[in-house]
């Protein structure tokens, strides 16, 4: 079903090859993951948290008093808010809320833990501005999923309140890389592969563990977490990843939903405007932020 | 949330410890998984299918155009339409609806494959009614989740048409019982622990391969299965089944949904009466069954 219009994404990704510099692959990531256009009638504000920038969306009919706290993806070394955000806004307009997209600090420049403490300052920006954090939902794909996990852990650890529920697309938990589908989907996975998260995770690591709790939440306490939504591909190394958090979750008592969508590849719903399966997953994440957000 | 509630089922089932005598087990599983009367609002009649009895159930409401084909759970040697017939019916109500709950031929009288024929003779018979297949959805719990996988299996390698979607309740697929959490929520599970699973596996295999794939679906091909929602609760020994499972469908591009309930038991919308989860976790089966229905 649908699973041939991901074939466009891949031509996408294919004319497009990945290149070896900081700078360039950066800006690829902006041009393939905004290869689609924005809606016309999403009305953008720009906003800088300390040294941040960040950007609130909101689509017509949303309710502003929710909001929608999203860490982008990019292996913690690239993706912005330019190539996030029309993923960002339609998942705000799906679960008819409010979007805040953090434009976090980035490695190699700002190792592990600076996307983390800009991850929390942008929480605690959103209580300061009095909106509660029951009806907050945090949510990131890829290295923006295992941010989302750590702000939380980082929040529950000091005592402070946590978001209503949390959203993770193709999370990436593991800078250690061994999820068996690391291997076992290498050849259909378009997007990630060992030896580039490698690259990525000692980026970001910069020395600390790979298995510190906080930069690979595979292995953290996570008891007392709100109810999360994992939507990942079948086509993806990072199934994994995916599958892993969800029994670990869920085995010490979180609300936990796993999707796992036919033929997808990698954070698909950026590229929602080609696939059915990317709206209808944006769709799902809208549906569960909105029901489990306080009014 | 709602954890306490369970304290309620825990103690109706420490008041009726399991016999050893199979009539008596057949006996209480009719009594404590039906402790909690019908809605009196339900229309319900009787059906023969070859030497299997079989139940049709009717919500106020419901299109009787669609039917949820329901396999109860029991370890293949025991459950019953009685056992049942409340978690069924409040499903079709959910789902809007009509039920067609089986009573298979069990085991130790009848081992594998007499289930697995009975469940195939039920869906068999309802395209003889002229239902079809993609206005049917096949469910069941614990065993019955297993009957219902390997019932699609021998659909699809039979060629023949298959079932518009699927639902599993703390599904038993391996019979070997090799998860994790056989060990690690043993002290948690009120109802299922290895030697007991032991006991019933060598009951219905009666010879056959622990690892034979229509018995253990675990070790099935999976491929070309319709969209299948999983629910297992925290508190199982099963609940390794359930998310192995749903990552070897997933990871075959099935589209698969795995919720992981908190606090929750073996089997527990049974008991959806005194469980705020357990009327959640039937909402949500009947928006997920409703969704994939052909009208």
């Amino acid at each position: 079903m649908y699973e041939n219009e991901i074939d466009s994404v891949r031509a996408l990704l294919q004319s497009s090859p990945r290149p070896t510099s900081l700078t360039e692959r950066r800006q690829r990531l902006d041009l393939v993951a905004s290869a689609d256009p924005v809606a016309p009638d999403i009305y953008f504000e720009r906003q800088i948290i300390g040294t941040c920038e960040a950007e609130w969306s909101l689509a017509p009919g949303s309710d502003p008093t929710k909001t929608l706290l999203f860490f982008h993806g990019g292996g913690y070394c690239s993706g912005s808010i330019q190539s996030h955000r029309r993923m960002v806004a339609e998942t705000g307009r799906a679960a008819r809320v409010r979007t805040f997209a953090l434009g976090y600090r980035l490695a190699p420049e700002n190792p592990f833990p600076a996307a983390l403490d800009d991850g929390l300052a942008a929480f605690e920006f959103l209580l300061a501005q009095k909106v509660p954090a029951a009806s907050i939902a945090i949510g990131g794909d890829s290295a923006g999923g295992g941010l989302t996990l750590a702000t939380m852990i980082r929040l529950r650890d000091a005592g402070k309140p946590l978001p209503g529920c949390a959203w993770l697309v193709s999370p990436w938990v593991d800078l250690e890389m061994t999820g068996a589908s690391m291997d076992e989907k290498d050849t259909v996975d378009p997007l990630i592969h060992r030896d580039y998260l490698e690259e990525l995770a000692g980026a970001y690591l910069a020395g600390t563990s790979a298995r510190e709790p906080l930069a690979s939440p595979l292995h953290a306490d996570l008891p007392g977490l709100p109810p999360i939504l994992i939507q990942v591909g079948s086509a993806e190394t990072l199934l994994d990843d995916a599958v892993r958090i969800a029994r670990r979750l869920g085995a010490v008592d979180v609300a936990t939903s796993l999707e796992i969508w036919p033929h997808m590849i990698h954070a698909w719903p950026l590229w929602a405007a080609r696939l059915t399966s990317g709206r209808m997953a944006i769709a799902s994440a809208g549906a569960f932020i909105n029901e489990h957000l306080a009014t």
